[in-house]
C-alpha cells in the first residue's frame, strides 16, 4: 500500500535550473530541492512536489540557477580591514613596508573579529557558504563566523616568528588548540592546522604540526611555492625545494592543502599527485602581487585536486570566489591557447566539490545530493547582463557575476536574500569598516 | 568690479572625490563639477559653489567617486544576442561551426538594432558613455545608439567576403558610406572605416578604405595580429606580416586602431610606435578564445597608446570595460612579475583619455576638464565590498565593480541613475533578448 500522506518539510526550493555538480555535467530543469532541517532530503521534478511535500517556506525561482554553496578555499578574512591598503607595490615592499608593520600595529582580537565579520558579509553576498580561513587570533574569527551563520574551516595559525598573537611555534600551537576547544561543539566549524609557509617554520615546528594533525585528524593548510624566491631560499638553506622538504617530513598527504603552488617542477607535481594533496589556486592574488601564473594544465595532467581561493582582501581586493573561478578558467585558456580547458563544468567543480574534498567535507557539502547539508547558492538570471542565455552552466561561469546572487542557504537556513543578510547587519558592518579606516588613516 | 551674480547652470555635481584623469594622478576631494548644457564649464571646491552657481539639478554625492565616462574601445554590440552561445570552443570551431553560421542565419537590421540596444543598456549600467563599434548593418546600430543617448564611433564594416549585409568590398563601402549619411548630423555619433582584418580584405579594398579615410578624415578600426595563425597565413600569401603589409599600403597612422595586437615582434612594435597608432587590448576575449596574452610591457616601452575593449559578448561574455581594465592591469602584473606595472592611474587612463585620443576625440571627452563634454561616471563607494577605502584611485581600479556604478551622464544628460536608465526601458530590453533567445534556440 502506498503512503499517500504529504510530508511537511522545512523548505522547498523550486527552480528553473539546478546544477547539482554531482552527477557531473547535469543541469536539472524544473526541479525542486526538498530541505528538512539542515539536510537536502530529496531532489525531484517540480510537478511532483505537491503530491509529496509541503512547506510554509516554498520558494518559486522561475529565472534562477541553484548551485551548491560556493566554497572559498583560501582567505585571511580579517584582512578585509586592509583592503586596498598597498596596491601597486612590489611583493617585498608590500609585505615589509606595509602589511607586516600594519599587522604589528593593528591586529588584535577586536580587529580579527570585526574584519572577519565584514568578510563573512561580503562572502555571503557573493554566494559563498563555506570558507577556509587562516589568520591570527582564530578564536576571535570564530566568534564572527558563528554570528554570520557561515560554515568555515578555521586554520590554527602557526609560524616561528613572533607576532602580537604569539611568540613562537609552540605558543601558536597551544593558542590554536585552545581556541579550537571553543568551537568544538559548533557543527558549522571545522579546524585545520595552518602553518604559514615553509620559509617561516622550522622542521621542529612542522613535526609538531604533523603530530597534532594526525592525533586530531585535521587537515593542513599552508602557503607553498608562491614565488621563485621562496624556492631558491629553500635550496640555499635546506638544499631541497620546499615541497621536497615537506614531503620528507611527512606533511604532504590527502589532508594537505597547498595554497598558491605557482612554481611546481615535475617532481613537485609528482609528489602532490602521489600523495593526493589538493592545490588552492589564487589567481587574482598571484597576478596582483606579481607572483606569476600557476600552471593549471600541469595540475590537471597530474590529476591533482584543484580548488580556488580569493586570498585576503589586501591582495585581491575582493572576497568573490565566483570571480576568481572565472579568472582561473580564462587564464588557463589564454596560457595554454586552448579555449576548451577548464570548461564551465570543471570550473564549477573547483569552487564546490573539489573544495569540499580538500576540506575533508566531501560527504557533507559541495554538491546538491540527497543527505548532504543544504548549502545552496541561487543566481537570478533575469538580468540585462545574463540575457539571452543558451547554456545555463556556461552562462554561470562566463557571464554571471555576484550581482546576480539572489539567495544563499547555509545548513538549511536562508542567510541571504535579495540584498539582505539574515544574521549580519550590513549597515553596522559598513560602520565598523569606516571606524577602522579612520583609526588606521589617522596613524599612517 | 566683481560680478556677484550667481550663474544658473544645468547641473551641479558635488562629489566626495573626483578623478579628473587630467591633470594626471590627481584626486580632487570635496569638489564640484559645473555643467551647462552639454559641457563642463567649471570644476571648483564645493564650498565655493553656492556663491557662484545654482541649479535645480544639484547632486550631493557624499560617498562617491566621479570619473570621466568610461570608453569601450572595441565591441560588436549586436553580438549581445549571441552571448554565451559557444563557450569553451576552440577558435576555429567557434567561428566556423558557431558564429559564422549563426550570423548567416540571424543577422538582419532588426537583429543589429535589438542587439545594439541591449548592449547600450548594459554598457550604460556598467559606466560606459562611449563605445567604438564594428559590425554589420551600421545604420541599424545607429538607430539603437541614438535611442540610448550614448556617444559612439560607428565602424563602417568592410571585408571582401559576402554576408547577408553586403557582397564585396565595394558593396560594404558603399553601404557604409550611405549609412553614415544618416547620422552625419548627430552630435554624439562619429564614424570610422572598419576593415575586418588583414586576412579578410584584399589590398585593393584596403586602398579604397584608405582613400575614403583620408578624404573624409576618418579613423580606421581593424582587428590585427589576434592569433599566430593569422601571421603565418600572411607570410605564406604575402611573404610579409600583416602589419608590414598594412604599413606598406599606408594604413598605419595616428588614425589607426589596432585591435588585439596579441602577437607583435620588434618590427611590428616599432611600426605602430613610429606611426603613432593605438592598440585596443581586449584581454578577456584573447584569453577566452585561447588567442594568448598581449605584451603590454612591450607596448608601454614603445610608447604606444593603449586602450581597452570588451569585444563582443560572444567572446567575453560581458560589456563591462571596467572589468577588462582591471583584468588588463592584473594580467600585466602577473606576466611581468612586476606588481607596479599598469598601476591604477595608468589603468584608468586606458579606459578614458587614451581611448578618447584613439578615437580622435581627445579635445572633447576622456577627462574632466573645463570645456569638455559632460560625460561622467559615478561610483558609490558606500558598499560593503568597497570599505574600508584608503586610496580612491586604486580602489576604483582593484576593488570596484560595475555594481557600484550609481550615475552616468552623457553629453550633460543623466542617462543612468541607481538602476534606472533614462532613454531605454530595461524590461523591454530583457523581453527583446528573450524573444531572440527563443527564436535562435528553436532553430539550433
Amino acid at each position: 500500500m502506498t503512503d499517500t500522506r504529504i510530508q511537511p518539510v522545512s523548505t522547498i526550493i523550486s527552480a528553473k535550473w539546478i546544477c547539482p555538480v554531482r552527477p557531473h555535467n547535469k543541469v536539472l530543469e524544473d526541479h525542486s530541492i526538498i530541505i528538512d532541517e539542515d539536510r537536502i532530503i530529496d531532489i525531484i521534478e517540480t510537478k511532483k512536489v505537491a503530491s509529496l511535500y509541503q512547506s510554509n517556506q516554498h520558494f518559486q525561482l522561475h529565472h534562477h540557477i541553484v548551485t551548491p554553496g560556493l566554497i572559498n578555499a583560501h582567505t585571511h578574512a580579517a584582512m578585509n580591514l586592509f583592503r586596498g591598503f598597498a596596491d601597486d607595490q612590489p611583493l617585498d615592499t608590500w609585505l615589509n613596508d606595509f602589511i607586516w608593520p600594519l599587522e604589528k600595529k593593528w591586529v588584535t582580537p577586536d580587529f580579527v573579529h570585526d574584519g572577519t565579520l565584514i568578510a563573512c558579509a561580503e562572502m555571503l553576498k557573493s554566494g559563498v557558504t563555506t570558507f577556509n580561513e587562516m589568520y591570527f587570533y582564530p578564536e576571535a574569527a570564530s566568534r564572527a563566523i558563528k554570528q554570520s551563520g557561515m560554515r568555515a574551516n578555521i586554520g590554527l595559525f602557526v609560524m616561528d616568528y613572533p607576532s602580537n598573537y604569539a611568540n613562537d611555534g609552540e605558543d601558536y600551537l597551544m593558542k590554536g588548540l585552545e581556541a579550537r576547544d571553543g568551537w568544538r561543539d559548533e557543527s558549522l566549524i571545522t579546524s585545520s592546522l595552518a602553518p604559514h609557509a615553509p620559509y617561516s617554520i622550522s622542521d621542529k615546528t612542522l613535526n609538531q604540526v604533523l603530530t597534532y594533525a594526525n592525533q586530531l585528524n585535521l587537515t593542513i593548510h599552508m602557503h607553498i611555492h608562491e614565488t621563485e624566491n621562496e624556492i631558491s631560499e629553500s635550496l640555499k638553506q635546506y638544499q631541497i625545494r620546499p615541497i621536497e622538504r615537506l614531503n620528507r617530513l611527512g606533511i604532504i598527504s590527502p589532508q594537505f592543502m597547498a595554497v598558491h603552488a605557482v612554481y611546481l617542477n615535475d617532481e613537485d607535481l609528482s609528489t602532490l599527485s602521489k600523495e593526493s594533496a589538493s592545490v588552492i589556486h589564487c589567481p587574482t592574488s598571484n597576478l596582483k602581487l606579481g607572483s606569476g601564473i600557476a600552471n593549471i594544465e600541469a595540475l590537471q595532467k597530474n590529476h591533482i585536486n584543484i580548488c580556488i581561493g580569493t586570498d585576503g582582501s589586501a591582495s585581491n581586493n575582493k572576497q568573490d570566489v565566483l570571480h576568481d573561478m572565472q579568472l582561473a578558467s580564462l587564464l588557463a585558456k589564454g596560457m595554454t591557447k586552448n579555449p576548451a580547458i577548464l570548461d564551465a563544468k570543471i570550473s564549477l567543480d573547483m569552487v564546490t566539490i573539489n573544495a569540499a574534498k580538500a576540506l575533508g567535507l566531501e560527504d557533507c557539502i559541495g554538491s546538491i545530493e540527497k543527505g548532504k547539508f543544504a548549502d545552496l547558492t541561487v543566481f537570478n538570471m533575469d538580468h540585462l547582463s545574463t540575457l539571452p542565455m543558451f547554456d545555463p552552466m556556461s552562462h554561470l561561469v562566463y557571464a554571471t557575476t555576484r550581482e546576480e546572487v539572489s539567495h544563499v542557504w547555509v545548513n538549511g537556513l536562508l542567510q541571504y536574500e535579495e540584498g539582505h543578510l539574515t544574521s549580519i547587519d550590513i549597515q553596522s558592518c559598513k560602520d565598523i569598516a569606516l571606524r577602522w579606516q579612520l583609526k588606521i588613516k589617522q596613524n599612517i
